[in-house]
Parts: structure tokens; C-alpha cells; sequence
């Protein structure tokens, strides 16, 4: 019994691994479970930290968290580099929003505002305003306007960053898959594995399959632009990501597909777009084109909370197109409700509850407490994983 | 002495494993060197043997030997799969030209007509023929015609094919390199290095890259169309090569460069104008992107037969775009030219002295027939080496 774990996380993305660090610095004995650490989503991933530049309609409480979150990453990334000595690629010259024709930039004032509406920091630029800041964008581009809170990580520095932290604060890791949460022995499971986590848990997360390219700037210089531009191209939308070591990446098409096959025409519209931006990206090479299946969800919102019928099973998945900036309030926060049982109301809108299927209410037993469904119980169950 | 070899060949490319195997088949003692066999312009070409669609404006004698040559590959094919079993993906369906707008169909008929006026057999379509052939062409194609004897080999098969053809005629393979011809120890050396001819002889043979694409149609069927597609697409130059195994080859830059790195715009360009000739490639895998080094002259014609100031020296180089379809008659004539001395009458625009420095033949002594320069030794010479 000595050796049983107080956590076990389902999943060495930088989820899993964050919340190991967080709960292994905290005294807690951690175990992470995953055969192959950091090859899920965020391999892919781009790790822009943009919760502004990724409000959309109808999405406020995942807006809300994306704030949260990346108001965090200065001092997550500072933590991190301080834990591990490595260098993340946390870099904070902000983006730039841009439309390509007059079309784009009508699409694009029209998210602007709505951003503005909700009080981010989005600044319009005039053309000029934009060229001083970028002078490589295309001479066609009509306009454009600045996030300057938006700011970019690697995730391919941050993961192998994140596991040593974890393991140094106590974490083991164990490279084997888990197929069923009942051959997990821990105090509390949380399950962190991505789109996996549909099969250990029943959750509605699928597969959302995202196309994404790195260029690197020719004869080993940094790449001819500083911020990540987000453009809307002939009704194409692409990002553009410079890093310090020359890389660029552009991304990415979102498909509602399973499969990890790069296509012609996705590797056609996201080039297109890209130099059509910035007229010297034809010039880079092309060293990478890649697919990766992101965890979606019915809402878009990641699915943050103990499930409602497996008692000492706590859920971070669904972390879609957020789990790079979403990586320090996940990881806080589960942290958190393991220790004290309690949940942070910023996780409210995120429990795992809210997709209780209908039938299941219909035929739950009533609670104690005269509610239905299983939602209902998740207090009780809290209590006895802490 | 015994182990002398009669014919060392430098370079296992598929002109040199043709020599090999022709050479080793006349009861020569053979030997190729080469540290990676096939590794070189072979592995990234597409294998088309097109010398009608390759009869360019002022390329009057290659067009003769490129036809020379396609001529012989059906005997070649065969008598290549019956030495070996293996299925060289040699295929006579013919070649597609097509132009996607009027401007490109334009530029086509130009050159159509000049090949016409060679008396190849080109044969102009109607729009409604050339769908007929091949109904997924874009219907923004305008026009096309046939060019029914440009068929197509895989290369990436031929290359081993004759690697086995020549080791089973009796040709050993040695994995070293060769740095200078003076290491090589033979009766005859045949320089077949491709590129690296030049360092070898001082020939003048440089690097012209190439980058190429390689799709395939998913689902494991073949490809959409059955011919080989050459397009002119707003002013760029593609031609799309369809295998029975669902592989697609999308090529080819032309570029003075000697790097292999793949560039954004190169990939952009070639996708842009196959999917524009052919829209359901948009739906393909893009399973590879490649660049390769042809080896170009300062004609755009190979070199064929002695070096003027190297006795027992042939070159069997220069093949540029043109070295799978000029295997069957290198390799051929070569080896005639080795077991007779005597050189056939195709070769003679091709040989090495055409590149005779004027410095050289300036101050080179007579040779007995009166005539000066390093070609008129050549007769001589080719005694020394037979």
C-alpha cells in the first residue's frame, strides 16, 4: 500500500505533465502514464497564447479561461525555465491580426469588434501602422490590427521542459498505455489523454484533425518577421509563427476527420495563404508538413472536473485548439482540486456534468439533496478522492 | 593481373548499372563504384520517356538520340523483367499535353507544332477528346493533344532492377567512392557519376535542381487518370505521372542551384498548377517532397564517349532531364563502344570534345592527321582502351 500513488495522470502532453509538476511540487506522489510523452497534440501545435485573437462568437466562458490561462504564462514560463534551466521559446511581441483583400478585412473588423466588445485588448492599425511594425507583411494586405497580450510558446521545447520539471519535483513517468482506468492504483486518476480519453471515459471528445507546416528561414537566420500573424487570406485562415531559431510555423486547417494523412490541398491552401501574407515564406524551406488530431468537444471547451459516475476520476481533456495556452490554469487548478476537493469557480462552466446524456438523467436515482443525474453527485464523490 | 576488371564503372545511377549490365553481359569482367547505389538525380526523377514531348526548340540532335533511345525501352523493359522478374512500373499509355488557359495553350501550340514539323506524332485534341481520354482533367483545361509513343518506367524500380540484372551478368558492386579516376584500376573506365563527373574529368557538368512532389490517392486504388499529364498552368510547367500503386509524381523545378533543400514556393507552385489541371489531386497524400541534382551541360545534351586527354577514359554523363529515357542507348552504345572501339554514328554529336577548351586547342600539338585538339586524338586513343 506504501507504493500506491496519490495521482496518477493518464497522459504526458503538456496537460498531463503540468498538473504532475503541479501536484508533485505540492508533496503529493505522482505517476504519469503514456508510452510515448509529448506525441500526441501538441506535437503539432503551433503555441500561440491568444486568447484574445481566438475569441469568437458565442464562446465567452472559454474566452474567460483562455484569459485566465495566458495571464498566467508569464510567470508559468519564468517558473519553468527557473525549475529546468531549458529556454521554452516564450516570446511576447504579440500578434498581428491581418485581412489580405477588402472581403478579409470586413471578416475580420467584424471578430475585432465583437473582441473589443468583451473589453480585450485589440488595437486597429492603419496600414502604415502595420508596416512599421511589419514591413514583410505583403504590400497587398488592407489592414490589420495588434493583440499585444497575445504571445507564443514552443510546445516542442515546453513538453520535454514541463516532464523534467515533473520529474524533478517527484513525478515518475511509466512508458505504458493505459487501456482501462481500472488498471490505474492511485488515490485520484485524472485523465489527460487527449483524444484517448473518449475510450477511458465515455467523454464526448473526437478527433479534430489540424494540417500545420514549418518553413525555416534560409542560410540559419531568424525568420524575417517578429510577430505571429494570424491572417485571413482570400477567406483562407492561416497563423504564421516566427521562433528565434529560424522556424516558422503555419497552420492549420481544422477536420472533422480521424486520420493523421498530410494532403496536397491542404499543404496548397495553407502555402498559398501564408506567402500570399508574406511574399518571402516562398523562399524558406519547407522542412515539415504535419497532421495532428486535437481533443474537441460539443462547445469547444475543454472538459476540466471529476466525472460524475467514477468516483476519484478527475477529467483535463478537450483542451481543442487551447491546450498549449490553456497548459497553466489546467494544470493549477486540477492541482488544487485535488488537494482541497474543491473546485475553482473558473472551472464551473467546464465540468465533465455538462454532458450528461439526457437518458442518464431520466433514469439516475434521485440525490440526497433532491437533484437528479449524476451531476448532482459529484460533491460526494469529491470527498472521496481527497 | 587476373583480377584486373576489363570495365570499372563510377557511378551505380541507372546509365551506369545499364553499362554494367550491357558490358557484363558481352563476357567483360565488371566493376561498378559506387558508396549508395540509385541514390542520386535516379531516386528523385519521375521516369518519363518522353522524346516528343522533350523535343525543344534548338535541341534538334537530343531529340534524335532521345527517340533513339524511347525506342529501344520497350525491347529493354522486357528484356530487363525476364532477366530479373521484376516489374520496372514501365507503362504505354501515352502522354498527355495540355494547356489550362489560352495563353498557356498558346505557348503549347507553338511548340506542338514544331514537333509536328520534326515529324513526331503528336496529335492535337478537341476539348471533348482530351476529356474523353481523361475526364479528370479540370474543366477550366482548354486544349491538349497526344503524344501516344511518351510512355513512363518508375525509376525507383528500374534501379534495382538493373542492379540485380547487371550482379546476375556477372558485375560486382564495390560501396566505395571513387575521388580521383586514378585510383580506379581497369582496362576501360566509364565515368557515369553524374554530377560528379566534374570533379572527376573537369567536364563540364553542373548541378540543376530539381524539386518534385510525390502524392498518392487514398484509400490504396490507383490514381484518377491513366496517362502521363503535362500542363502548362498559367505560365508553369508541371507534369503529373500516375502509378499503378495510387503514387502520383508532381514535377519539376528547374533551378541553377546546388542544394537539395525543398522550398515553400517550389511546393506551392507545382501544387498550385496540379491541382488547377487536375482538381481531385487536392484530395491526395502528399507523401513526400524532394529535390535532386541533374546533371546539366552547357547544351543540355549528355556526354557520350572518350575523354580527348584520358586515354581508356569514357564519359557516360551530362543525361540532365533526360537520363531515365537515354538509359537503353547509353548503356548500349557504350558497351559497343568498349567491346569494338568503335563509336556508332548516333554518338558523334555527343562526344566529350564538343567542350574542348579553346586555351586547350589552341596549344595542343597537332595530331598526325593534321588535325589539332584533343578530339583528334581520340581515334588513338580508343585503341589503347579495346
Amino acid at each position: 500500500m506504501l507504493s500506491r500513488p496519490d495521482v496518477a495522470v493518464v497522459g504526458a502532453g503538456p496537460v498531463g505533465l503540468g498538473i504532475a509538476w503541479r501536484c508533485a511540487a505540492r508533496g503529493l506522489r505522482v505517476v504519469v502514464h503514456d508510452p510515448a510523452p509529448g506525441s500526441g497534440a501538441s506535437h503539432v501545435a503551433a503555441g500561440m497564447l491568444a486568447p484574445v485573437a481566438e475569441a469568437y462568437f458565442g464562446e465567452h466562458e472559454l474566452t474567460g479561461l483562455l484569459t485566465a490561462s495566458a495571464a498566467r504564462w508569464p510567470a508559468f514560463a519564468a517558473e519553468l525555465t527557473a525549475a529546468t534551466g531549458a529556454d521554452i521559446g516564450y516570446r511576447s511581441e504579440g500578434t498581428l491580426m491581418v485581412g489580405l483583400t477588402a472581403d478579409d478585412l470586413a471578416e475580420a473588423r467584424r471578430l475585432w469588434a465583437y473582441q473589443q466588445g468583451l473589453g480585450l485588448p485589440v488595437t486597429p492599425l492603419r496600414p502604415s501602422a502595420l508596416r512599421d511594425r511589419e514591413p514583410a507583411l505583403a504590400p497587398r494586405v488592407r489592414g490589420g490590427a495588434f493583440a499585444a497580450t497575445d504571445h507564443q510558446v514552443d510546445p516542442r521545447r515546453l513538453v520535454p521542459a514541463l516532464r523534467v520539471a515533473a520529474e524533478r519535483a517527484g513525478a515518475a513517468l511509466v512508458p505504458t498505455a493505459v487501456r482501462r482506468l481500472s488498471d490505474v492504483d492511485a488515490r485520484v486518476t485524472v485523465v489527460a489523454a487527449g483524444c484517448g480519453a473518449a475510450a477511458l471515459t465515455g467523454l464526448p471528445v473526437r478527433p479534430v484533425k489540424g494540417q500545420v507546416l514549418r518553413l525555416r528561414a534560409p542560410g540559419g537566420v531568424a525568420p524575417g518577421f517578429r510577430h505571429v500573424i494570424r491572417g485571413y487570406a482570400d477567406g483562407e485562415h492561416v497563423y504564421l509563427v516566427p521562433r528565434h531559431d529560424g522556424e516558422v510555423v503555419v497552420g492549420a486547417t481544422v477536420e472533422e476527420r480521424a486520420d493523421t494523412d498530410v494532403s496536397a490541398g491542404a499543404v496548397l491552401r495553407l502555402l498559398r495563404a501564408a506567402v500570399d501574407l508574406l511574399p518571402e515564406l516562398a523562399e524558406y524551406d519547407l522542412i515539415e508538413a504535419i497532421a495532428g488530431l486535437r481533443p474537441g468537444t460539443p462547445d469547444n471547451a475543454p472538459i476540466l472536473g471529476p466525472l460524475p459516475d467514477r468516483p476519484g476520476v478527475l477529467a483535463a481533456t478537450g483542451h481543442h485548439r487551447h491546450g498549449i495556452v490553456l497548459t497553466p490554469v489546467t494544470a493549477d487548478l486540477i492541482a488544487d482540486l485535488v488537494v482541497t476537493g474543491a473546485a475553482d469557480p473558473l472551472l464551473a462552466p467546464f465540468t465533465p456534468d455538462r454532458f450528461a446524456p439526457a437518458a442518464t438523467v431520466a433514469t439516475a436515482a434521485p440525490a440526497v439533496d433532491g437533484r437528479t443525474g449524476p451531476g448532482a453527485s459529484a460533491p460526494e464523490e469529491e470527498h472521496t478522492w481527497n
